[in-house]
């Protein structure tokens, strides 16, 4: 593997600050509990994808300030020497628990919960949310992509309109986890697995005296790949007819029927089906129409109910950048507090705008599923030691419409969330990115289809228990200054 | 300087077979030209900003193929030995033309040219594209919020949901040159000269006892550069007297005056009216409100025309994604090939879109300021070897709509594209992002408000000279298939 950038030191200069702060005060070893969540579903959806923990995974493995770092924080004026000395022998030593990539999570609950001495708690803020963040975004959006194809399948395409080198490969990566195919970006797949694939550019029709002999050359360099661009002059006139004659002279010969065309600007519904018909007229019914050009869930979604004829999807800038909605809101909120003699002291951040309250304490999360049907039904919230009987009917209430009760029979009940780090060493089997695409797609399908909807999808419950509610309003109260 | 991951491998995977298809055909040396250039600005806004200049330089001047690329190149059974040895020995030997950073640009104007052998002017595409795309966009957005401000500082806040690393450091670069005074992003600092700041998370307010405690020991640690957050628990009965406590206490008795609030929620127009006649009663005059939470140049406009008392912004999220317009779509398409006489055949693109077809031919593109007024009035693109008498009065029209004609009197003609690299060898002193910051401010100050408005812009004029046009008309014409 090629040398990847060290990013220790991607993190806001708080982190910094405040960490000079904490090693000054005596604060620095108090350990502390830190919840990840997010607050609001991207594109007004159901659910979102959790992704990014490999990456945070080999960050927090390599967190290491270099002498050039030091140098740098020593130019800043503000650090004590002492820290810096601190900085240079700095590891990541607490605990950590997360949901694995590819696993449906909801607002308000927690999806990563770190327990670390202040200092690495505090610090790993930045590019702990980052990582998440932008996956899970990407990783959202694309089954999104995927769900709306009904089964076709759907390549990322975006590389070139990503936001950063990053934004292209780990998008490619989350992508793939969630249900894309393939993927256009060669260093995605020379990295993270996820399987390169591609055509070929307008500038290679262009390339040669005219369409056909561009098809023809391609389709004896590439005989069992050759999908063929065919809307450099005209689809239906030129690159349609050039494409079938290629076709016809250098692959059927060889016994070849594999072959595929690709649409990339027009109408492509009627397009597509135009295409079809010439296609299917000259005997080549095993060529595939593959479809790209600023689509999305919508656009696809809408080609598949007209009729297209497309066989699979390319989907670029809508998809790499989450263009619809391009913000995963993920935050890091301080949840609680370990006294000296290991006493658990919750801890609030109150706030002007109601959302912006934080749900105190150690805390875990219980998914359950119905037994007769596999479906997930409601995630519960609870202090981290609480039991409960889950043979027995559980009654789970809205934590923000109390009076809204619903009893839960016949359930198995999931720990979400699952340890990573353990005083600092690593305790979890990272999965393969093949392993993480497949427990995403069954994680996927035990949803109801109303949580899944495009718009107004039904509000999954997800509940706090009876004694975290009352330790969080507890908290509310004694903060009440209005 | 750490190391940096090399990105050769960062390209669509369409463009090794394609350069595998070049190279067994024999048109891998064939020298073609490409431009890149955008079709329509994000927000609808009237000009956008490019940068991301030094990132493609880098790239360029790193291009290699290790062993391990070329391996797992092989692995994909597609390419010929003779290929891989080729890019073995891979190098960048051609030309490039590019805007400086910080250049104000408009759609269908060329951007960047490269002139090279067509594998190498192929490979480079996704990069290319992927860098200036990702910067310009964010450039773009962030001088949209920095002139919102009218004068006010504003400092970028964003890491944590950007796109990947490279969006928050890249982000963070582009975000300086447009005018941004300083990033959270430490890295950005260290890497690319953009001033790291920070105040504090609402994590270090909770880890004290109460909100004053946390106060004073902040203003002990820092007392040259306390900015305080106001709005863990309540921002006017709890935050605000508890930091004017700490200033009197631990500031005021060293003399210090220089100081600072942070509002992170709520109403921001009402709090920091509140919160400034407050510290003024107080007699601290001197304190600055900083103010923070999902900000853009929609808020901060009307937060301004409203009297809200804000010294300076933190912008976070709506800056770092471009959230309202997250993608920019820079385009690289061939526009000439050079036959083995020298003589240069002009490409076109035809598309079922009239907006995707290309203006062919080896080009350049001038600017015309205004000799009386500084400001730029026009871009004229032509052929690469016409010449015109800038001195004379020059009529120009525009490409869509022919009849619409201008004629400009006494004006300054500059070339928007300088050399970048000339036979494979960097010709182009990268300026310092303090520069390139300094150059964007004067080009933005030569564009007229008209085309500054956030809403309905004027349409700068980017007309095509007549030779250039007829090229174009007569290629069109002779693809004509309609």
């Amino acid at each position: 593997m090629k040398a990847k950038t060290n990013l220790t030191m991607l993190c806001d200069f708080y982190e910094l600050t405040m960490a000079n702060g904490y090693f000054q005060t005596g604060l620095k070893d108090r350990i502390c509990y830190f919840d990840v969540f997010y607050r609001s579903v991207p594109d007004k959806a159901g659910f979102a994808l959790c992704a990014g923990l490999a990456q945070v995974v080999d960050y927090i493995q390599n967190l290491r300030f270099d002498e050039e770092d030091l140098e740098y924080l020593r130019s800043k004026n503000c650090f004590s020497e002492e820290f810096l000395s601190y900085l240079a022998e700095f590891r990541f030593t607490g605990d950590i628990w997360a949901v694995p990539e590819g696993t449906p999570v909801f607002p308000n609950e927690p999806i990563m919960i770190v327990r670390a001495p202040a200092i690495q708690a505090q610090f790993i803020e930045t590019f702990v949310l980052l990582s998440l963040n932008h996956q899970s975004l990407i990783a959202t959006k694309s089954n999104r992509i995927v769900r709306a194809a009904e089964g076709r399948p759907v390549a990322e395409f975006g590389s070139r309109r990503a936001q950063g080198a990053d934004g292209a490969l780990l998008g490619a990566r989350a992508s793939y986890i969630a249900g894309c195919g393939a993927t256009a970006c060669t260093m995605a797949d020379q990295w993270y697995g996820s399987p390169a694939t591609g055509t070929m550019a307008h500038s290679w029709v262009q390339m040669f005296p005219d369409e056909y002999t561009a098809f023809k050359t391609y389709c004896e360099m590439y005989p069992n790949n050759a999908t063929l661009l065919v809307d450099t002059y005209n689809v239906l006139k030129s690159g349609v007819p050039n494409a079938i004659r290629a076709f016809k002279e250098v692959l059927a010969p060889k016994g070849i029927t594999k072959c595929g065309i690709r649409l990339d600007s027009g109408d492509l519904t009627y397009l597509s089906r135009r295409a079809r018909k010439m296609l299917d007229e000259a005997g080549l019914t095993e060529c595939k129409i593959f479809a790209s050009n600023a689509l999305d869930e919508y656009i696809i979604r809408d080609l598949v109910r007209q009729g297209a004829r497309i066989d699979s999807f390319g989907v670029g800038e809508r998809l790499i950048t989450s263009r619809s909605s391009p913000v995963f809101g993920g935050v890091y909120k301080l949840a609680a507090i370990e006294e000296d003699d290991g006493t658990i002291t919750p801890k609030i951040k109150i706030s002007e705008n109601a959302a912006k309250i934080t749900t105190p304490h150690f805390k875990k999360v219980y998914r359950l599923f119905s037994k007769s049907t596999g479906k997930a039904e409601a995630d519960l919230i609870c202090v981290h030691d609480e039991q409960f009987d889950f043979t027995q009917p559980i009654e789970l209430f809205d934590p923000d419409a109390t009076w809204k009760r619903k009893v839960f029979t016949d359930v198995d009940a999931v720990e979400l969330l699952i340890p990573i780090f353990k005083d600092g060493e690593l305790v979890y089997n990272v999965p393969t990115i093949q392993a993480s695409r497949a427990y995403c797609q069954r994680q996927v399908d035990s949803l109801w289809d109303e949580v899944k909807r495009f718009e107004n999808p039904h509000n999954y419950y997800v509940d706090l228990s009876q004694k975290l509610w009352d330790i969080k309003h507890a908290l509310l109260n004694s903060h009440d200054h209005g």
